[in-house]
Protein backbone atom coordinates (compact mmCIF):
# COMPACT_ATOMS: atom_id res chain seq x y z
CA UNK A 1 0.00 0.00 0.00
CA UNK A 2 2.75 2.77 0.79
CA UNK A 3 4.68 1.52 -2.37
CA UNK A 4 1.73 1.96 -4.52
CA UNK A 5 0.95 5.32 -2.58
CA UNK A 6 4.83 6.69 -3.41
CA UNK A 7 4.64 5.46 -7.11
CA UNK A 8 0.81 7.30 -7.59
CA UNK A 9 2.70 10.25 -5.64
CA UNK A 10 6.03 9.93 -8.51
CA UNK A 11 3.13 9.54 -11.18
CA UNK A 12 1.33 12.98 -10.13
CA UNK A 13 4.65 14.55 -9.95
CA UNK A 14 5.37 13.81 -13.33
CA UNK A 15 2.21 14.84 -14.73
CA UNK A 16 2.46 17.92 -13.12
CA UNK A 17 5.88 18.17 -14.12
CA UNK A 18 4.28 17.58 -18.09
CA UNK A 19 1.60 20.18 -17.61
CA UNK A 20 1.43 23.06 -19.89
CA UNK A 21 1.18 26.37 -17.96
CA UNK A 22 -0.54 29.67 -19.69
CA UNK A 23 -1.22 32.53 -17.33
CA UNK A 24 -2.93 33.70 -19.97
CA UNK A 25 -5.53 31.08 -19.60
CA UNK A 26 -7.95 32.81 -16.83
CA UNK A 27 -8.19 29.58 -15.18
CA UNK A 28 -4.47 28.44 -15.14
CA UNK A 29 -3.47 28.04 -11.56
CA UNK A 30 -0.09 29.87 -13.26
CA UNK A 31 -1.99 32.91 -12.95
CA UNK A 32 -2.64 33.28 -9.52
CA UNK A 33 1.30 32.86 -8.11
CA UNK A 34 2.21 35.37 -11.39
CA UNK A 35 -0.15 37.79 -9.12
CA UNK A 36 1.32 36.94 -5.76
CA UNK A 37 5.05 37.82 -7.16
CA UNK A 38 4.17 40.75 -9.62
CA UNK A 39 1.30 42.38 -6.86
CA UNK A 40 1.66 45.95 -5.21
CA UNK A 41 3.30 44.36 -2.68
CA UNK A 42 5.05 41.17 -3.88
CA UNK A 43 6.91 42.72 -6.03
CA UNK A 44 8.59 45.15 -3.28
CA UNK A 45 8.43 41.99 -0.71
CA UNK A 46 10.75 39.90 -2.67
CA UNK A 47 12.95 42.61 -3.88
CA UNK A 48 13.43 44.02 -0.31
CA UNK A 49 14.34 40.60 0.47
CA UNK A 50 16.92 39.93 -2.58
CA UNK A 51 19.04 42.43 0.18
CA UNK A 52 18.74 39.22 3.04
CA UNK A 53 17.00 37.94 5.48
CA UNK A 54 14.65 40.36 7.51
CA UNK A 55 12.32 40.41 10.25
CA UNK A 56 8.47 41.14 9.77
CA UNK A 57 9.40 45.08 10.90
CA UNK A 58 12.35 45.59 9.07
CA UNK A 59 10.75 44.38 5.72
CA UNK A 60 7.92 46.43 7.01
CA UNK A 61 10.38 49.63 6.97
CA UNK A 62 11.56 48.46 3.56
CA UNK A 63 8.43 48.09 1.57
CA UNK A 64 7.36 51.98 2.79
CA UNK A 65 3.64 52.32 2.77
CA UNK A 66 2.62 48.66 3.48
CA UNK A 67 0.14 47.64 6.15
CA UNK A 68 1.18 45.14 8.65
CA UNK A 69 -1.98 43.23 7.37
CA UNK A 70 -0.70 43.56 3.80
CA UNK A 71 2.15 42.34 4.61
CA UNK A 72 1.26 39.51 6.77
CA UNK A 73 -1.63 38.66 3.79
CA UNK A 74 1.34 39.05 1.08
CA UNK A 75 3.81 37.21 2.88
CA UNK A 76 1.96 33.92 3.14
CA UNK A 77 1.13 33.63 -0.89
CA UNK A 78 4.73 34.31 -1.32
CA UNK A 79 5.46 31.53 1.35
CA UNK A 80 2.68 29.01 0.47
CA UNK A 81 3.97 29.41 -3.34
CA UNK A 82 7.90 28.68 -2.33
CA UNK A 83 9.42 31.84 -3.29
CA UNK A 84 9.70 32.99 0.57
CA UNK A 85 10.94 30.66 3.73
CA UNK A 86 9.76 31.67 7.02
CA UNK A 87 11.91 30.85 9.89
CA UNK A 88 11.23 31.24 13.96
CA UNK A 89 13.96 30.35 15.95
CA UNK A 90 13.43 28.89 19.51
CA UNK A 91 14.11 31.87 21.21
CA UNK A 92 12.64 34.21 24.15
CA UNK A 93 10.95 35.98 22.55
CA UNK A 94 10.74 33.98 19.69
CA UNK A 95 12.61 35.49 16.48
CA UNK A 96 11.26 35.22 12.92
CA UNK A 97 12.92 35.25 10.07
CA UNK A 98 11.55 36.04 6.44
CA UNK A 99 14.40 34.82 3.14
CA UNK A 100 13.88 33.90 -0.44
CA UNK A 101 13.80 30.37 -1.42
CA UNK A 102 16.94 29.63 -4.30
CA UNK A 103 13.18 30.01 -6.62
CA UNK A 104 12.53 32.98 -4.89
CA UNK A 105 16.29 34.78 -5.36
CA UNK A 106 15.63 33.59 -8.99
CA UNK A 107 12.13 35.31 -9.36
CA UNK A 108 14.00 38.83 -7.28
CA UNK A 109 16.19 38.83 -9.71
CA UNK A 110 14.20 39.13 -12.49
CA UNK A 111 11.61 41.64 -10.31
CA UNK A 112 14.81 44.20 -9.53
CA UNK A 113 15.60 43.78 -13.51
CA UNK A 114 12.52 45.18 -14.29
CA UNK A 115 12.39 47.42 -11.25
CA UNK A 116 15.74 49.23 -12.60
CA UNK A 117 14.57 48.90 -16.08
CA UNK A 118 11.10 51.20 -14.99
CA UNK A 119 13.24 53.64 -12.72
CA UNK A 120 16.14 54.22 -15.31
CA UNK A 121 12.94 54.82 -17.77
CA UNK A 122 10.59 57.49 -16.18
CA UNK A 123 11.76 60.24 -17.24
CA UNK A 124 10.71 59.38 -21.02
CA UNK A 125 7.39 57.91 -18.53
CA UNK A 126 7.10 61.62 -17.40
CA UNK A 127 7.15 63.08 -20.70
CA UNK A 128 4.55 60.87 -22.28
CA UNK A 129 2.46 61.62 -19.63
CA UNK A 130 2.51 65.33 -19.72
CA UNK A 131 2.18 64.96 -23.23
CA UNK A 132 -1.30 62.69 -23.00
CA UNK A 133 -2.61 65.01 -19.99
CA UNK A 134 -1.69 68.15 -22.60
CA UNK A 135 -3.59 66.81 -25.52
CA UNK A 136 -6.53 65.40 -23.27
CA UNK A 137 -6.72 69.19 -22.06
CA UNK A 138 -6.10 70.98 -25.71
CA UNK A 139 -3.88 72.66 -24.03
CA UNK B 1 10.04 85.01 -24.02
CA UNK B 2 9.39 81.87 -26.21
CA UNK B 3 13.35 81.11 -26.26
CA UNK B 4 13.05 81.15 -22.32
CA UNK B 5 10.35 79.06 -22.15
CA UNK B 6 12.11 76.55 -24.14
CA UNK B 7 15.29 76.75 -22.07
CA UNK B 8 13.33 76.01 -19.02
CA UNK B 9 11.57 73.26 -20.49
CA UNK B 10 15.34 71.83 -21.58
CA UNK B 11 16.38 72.79 -17.86
CA UNK B 12 13.11 71.07 -16.70
CA UNK B 13 13.86 67.93 -19.00
CA UNK B 14 17.50 67.60 -17.44
CA UNK B 15 16.66 67.89 -14.15
CA UNK B 16 14.08 64.83 -14.55
CA UNK B 17 16.57 62.73 -16.07
CA UNK B 18 19.14 63.63 -13.25
CA UNK B 19 16.27 62.66 -10.37
CA UNK B 20 16.80 59.36 -8.73
CA UNK B 21 13.52 57.33 -8.93
CA UNK B 22 12.81 54.70 -6.29
CA UNK B 23 10.42 51.98 -6.38
CA UNK B 24 10.56 51.58 -2.49
CA UNK B 25 9.49 54.70 -1.51
CA UNK B 26 5.94 55.53 -1.49
CA UNK B 27 5.70 58.75 -3.28
CA UNK B 28 7.90 57.86 -6.06
CA UNK B 29 6.01 58.41 -9.43
CA UNK B 30 7.82 55.21 -10.67
CA UNK B 31 5.66 53.03 -8.36
CA UNK B 32 2.32 53.57 -9.88
CA UNK B 33 3.90 53.04 -12.91
CA UNK B 34 5.26 50.03 -11.63
CA UNK B 35 1.85 49.23 -11.16
CA UNK B 36 0.35 49.71 -14.39
CA UNK B 37 2.76 47.49 -16.00
CA UNK B 38 3.03 44.53 -13.16
CA UNK B 39 -0.87 44.87 -12.44
CA UNK B 40 -3.51 42.18 -12.82
CA UNK B 41 -4.22 43.19 -16.43
CA UNK B 42 -1.03 45.26 -17.44
CA UNK B 43 1.05 42.85 -17.79
CA UNK B 44 -1.21 40.48 -19.75
CA UNK B 45 -1.50 43.29 -22.01
CA UNK B 46 1.49 44.43 -22.64
CA UNK B 47 2.69 40.22 -23.03
CA UNK B 48 0.07 39.98 -25.59
CA UNK B 49 0.85 43.54 -27.44
CA UNK B 50 4.29 41.96 -27.61
CA UNK B 51 2.70 39.62 -30.37
CA UNK B 52 1.38 42.70 -32.71
CA UNK B 53 -0.55 45.14 -33.10
CA UNK B 54 -4.28 44.46 -31.56
CA UNK B 55 -7.64 45.99 -31.70
CA UNK B 56 -9.45 45.76 -28.80
CA UNK B 57 -11.83 42.77 -29.32
CA UNK B 58 -8.78 40.67 -30.39
CA UNK B 59 -7.10 41.46 -27.11
CA UNK B 60 -10.26 41.20 -25.09
CA UNK B 61 -10.06 38.00 -26.21
CA UNK B 62 -6.29 37.03 -25.99
CA UNK B 63 -6.07 38.53 -22.00
CA UNK B 64 -9.21 36.10 -21.13
CA UNK B 65 -11.03 36.84 -18.41
CA UNK B 66 -10.71 41.11 -18.66
CA UNK B 67 -13.66 43.08 -18.52
CA UNK B 68 -14.18 45.45 -21.14
CA UNK B 69 -14.08 47.91 -18.64
CA UNK B 70 -10.67 46.66 -17.02
CA UNK B 71 -9.03 46.44 -20.60
CA UNK B 72 -10.59 49.94 -21.00
CA UNK B 73 -8.54 51.32 -17.61
CA UNK B 74 -5.72 49.50 -18.05
CA UNK B 75 -4.69 50.38 -21.72
CA UNK B 76 -5.30 54.24 -20.94
CA UNK B 77 -2.85 53.55 -17.71
CA UNK B 78 -0.38 51.92 -20.34
CA UNK B 79 -1.14 54.78 -22.77
CA UNK B 80 -0.48 57.49 -20.66
CA UNK B 81 2.84 56.38 -19.18
CA UNK B 82 3.50 55.45 -23.14
CA UNK B 83 3.76 51.87 -22.81
CA UNK B 84 1.01 51.46 -25.88
CA UNK B 85 0.24 53.56 -28.73
CA UNK B 86 -3.81 53.80 -29.76
CA UNK B 87 -4.34 54.67 -33.36
CA UNK B 88 -7.07 55.40 -34.71
CA UNK B 89 -7.55 54.85 -38.41
CA UNK B 90 -9.86 57.48 -40.47
CA UNK B 91 -11.83 54.91 -42.24
CA UNK B 92 -15.74 54.01 -42.06
CA UNK B 93 -16.09 52.40 -39.25
CA UNK B 94 -13.03 53.60 -37.52
CA UNK B 95 -10.45 51.27 -37.32
CA UNK B 96 -8.57 51.61 -33.45
CA UNK B 97 -5.47 49.38 -32.98
CA UNK B 98 -3.12 49.26 -30.15
CA UNK B 99 0.62 48.60 -29.90
CA UNK B 100 3.46 48.60 -28.16
CA UNK B 101 5.84 51.68 -28.67
CA UNK B 102 9.74 50.81 -28.17
CA UNK B 103 9.81 51.39 -24.11
CA UNK B 104 6.58 49.31 -24.34
CA UNK B 105 8.13 46.64 -26.24
CA UNK B 106 11.45 46.46 -24.26
CA UNK B 107 9.18 46.40 -20.97
CA UNK B 108 7.18 43.58 -22.54
CA UNK B 109 10.05 41.76 -23.27
CA UNK B 110 10.89 41.83 -19.47
CA UNK B 111 7.38 40.87 -18.65
CA UNK B 112 7.48 37.58 -20.81
CA UNK B 113 10.81 36.34 -19.28
CA UNK B 114 9.48 36.55 -15.85
CA UNK B 115 5.73 34.72 -16.98
CA UNK B 116 8.23 32.17 -18.70
CA UNK B 117 9.86 31.90 -15.67
CA UNK B 118 6.61 31.29 -13.36
CA UNK B 119 5.06 28.91 -15.82
CA UNK B 120 8.28 26.54 -16.30
CA UNK B 121 8.23 26.48 -12.52
CA UNK B 122 4.91 26.03 -11.48
CA UNK B 123 5.81 22.08 -10.62
CA UNK B 124 7.41 23.35 -8.02
CA UNK B 125 5.17 26.07 -7.16
CA UNK B 126 2.39 23.53 -6.91
CA UNK B 127 4.31 21.18 -4.41
CA UNK B 128 5.64 23.82 -2.05
CA UNK B 129 1.48 24.86 -2.16
CA UNK B 130 0.71 20.83 -1.04
CA UNK B 131 3.39 20.89 1.57
CA UNK B 132 2.01 24.03 2.93
CA UNK B 133 -1.61 22.93 3.30
CA UNK B 134 -0.42 19.75 4.46
CA UNK B 135 1.54 21.17 7.24
CA UNK B 136 -1.40 23.82 8.40
CA UNK B 137 -4.21 20.78 8.26
CA UNK B 138 -1.26 18.97 10.21
CA UNK B 139 -2.38 15.58 7.92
Amino acid sequence: MDTQTSTAEVEEGRAIDALAFDVFARACPSRPTLEHVTGRWGILILGGLHEGPMRFNALRRRVDGVSEKMLAQSLHALERDGFVHREAQATIPPRVEYRLTPLGRETAAKLLDLIAHIEANMAEVLRAQESYDRDRTGA
